[in-house]
């Protein structure tokens, strides 16, 4: 059904008791979903959890192991509430370790204006990836990697930037999607969807109420990465619907 | 220090493909950490997962004994990818039962465009209890509560209103919060925070770069239950910090 090669995985781990207070809107997942959305990788879980080392760790561990790629945002930086490279050393059971070339540059940048807590940002798990980018993205500043876990920041524009660094190595076949907009609801349609759902197992279909379209009841939506497959799909269910049909985009 | 009364914790689970894939902007769990906030309630963990039932079973048993409140958003209906009201089921090692008031009321709604899939809208885990609210909240569509789990709808605009049905249920004392905005960066403020943090536990003190803004470089946050030693905490904080201080809010 064309998933010879089958799309890699991701979690994203948001760190920050900001985001569970409501304090700061979560900008950070909702980015990295949409790109590696773009890169072909899907998305499996997206976990918000406070800045408590234990739960980092416990996170991170079980995430690594199941999931093929593993982004953490937050918790990187100078204060007491950043514990992430900690809490990813410990959930390895590495140590934390100095990059001297990381602390050079924290020095030679700061000047006058350098203080010693500030070294704790070239802190980084023993055996960790430091990667500086190629070309347009080349940065002085490296994104921590460790196995398979990038170790991003919280603040959103520079988890935007630091991501650009890292993305090359993400790409993957792209996803196909189609969509159906259907003037019935669920109930005179589910049949349908199940039909397709059984005969296409390597197409997603999801079926979403929209009650406050004007024109049409259920947005349903296919994905797959083989287009042929994707279309098949799409028709049977257009075909299934008959006058139901609003649109097929 | 003011806590004596224990403040509720709660996880939020969303799910849905949809959110993961990035083709629906998550409002949910956004809507419920704010919502919970005000009430007193602490959010501990946000988890968006896919619609796969296993996954929604062993996310919902986790939590469920992990944290006192649980609030799933999603999966609920008559298709296909509506699967949450059987996984909670199995999570709890109990059947799926179809509730007699609520099928006679999707009947007696539905009238000539009944369908027999609707009646999946009144399956509930044997054992739960159903919300219908009180005076101005009361619906004839309950929401469906499992011990601890409270079950939601994925449409933000239904979430809301069945929201209003159980919030009263979970009022807590409320947390105080104030804000300091300093001029200096994390590296120059790390002692100040670090001493607040160990001298006052019952306060969280959260420090975020503002990089884009125009007179401060971090607003600190410090939030508890008992304002006097939020107050006091806030006080020694500003005094640390001196001229860095722009403004405490």
């Amino acid at each position: 059904m064309g998933e010879s090669t089958r799309a890699p995985t991701a979690a994203i781990i948001v760190i920050g008791d900001e985001v569970l207070s409501g304090k700061v809107e979560e900008l950070n997942a909702r980015f990295l979903v949409r790109e590696l959305r773009k890169l072909g990788v899907a998305v499996r879980r997206v976990e918000i959890i406070p800045d408590v080392p234990e739960e980092i760790a416990s996170c991170v561990r079980a995430a690594s192991a199941t999931y093929d790629l593993v982004f953490t945002a937050g918790g990187i930086g100078p204060t007491h509430d950043d514990v992430t490279i900690a809490s990813i050393a410990a959930a390895f059971s590495v140590p934390v370790v100095r990059d001297a070339e990381v602390a050079a540059t924290i020095r030679a940048v700061s000047g006058e204006r350098f203080f010693e807590r500030d070294l704790r940002m070239a802190d980084v798990p023993a055996g960790a990836e430091l990667v500086y980018g190629d070309g347009a993205t080349r940065s002085r500043w490296p994104v921590v990697a460790f196995r398979n876990v990038y170790v991003l920041p919280g603040v959103p524009t520079i988890l935007q930037r630091k991501f650009t660094m890292i993305r090359d190595r993400f790409a993957a076949p792209p996803f196909f999607s189609r969509a159906i907009y259907s003037r019935e609801g669920e109930g005179a349609i589910a049949h349908v969807l199940d039909k397709a759902a059984a005969d296409f197992p390597s197409v997603a279909i999801g079926s979403y109420p929209h009650v406050d379209a004007m024109d049409h009841k259920v947005l349903i939506t296919l994905d797959g990465r083989d287009e042929a497959v994707v279309s098949r799909a799409c028709a049977q269910v257009a075909a299934g619907l008959g006058p139901a049909v609003v649109r097929v985009e």
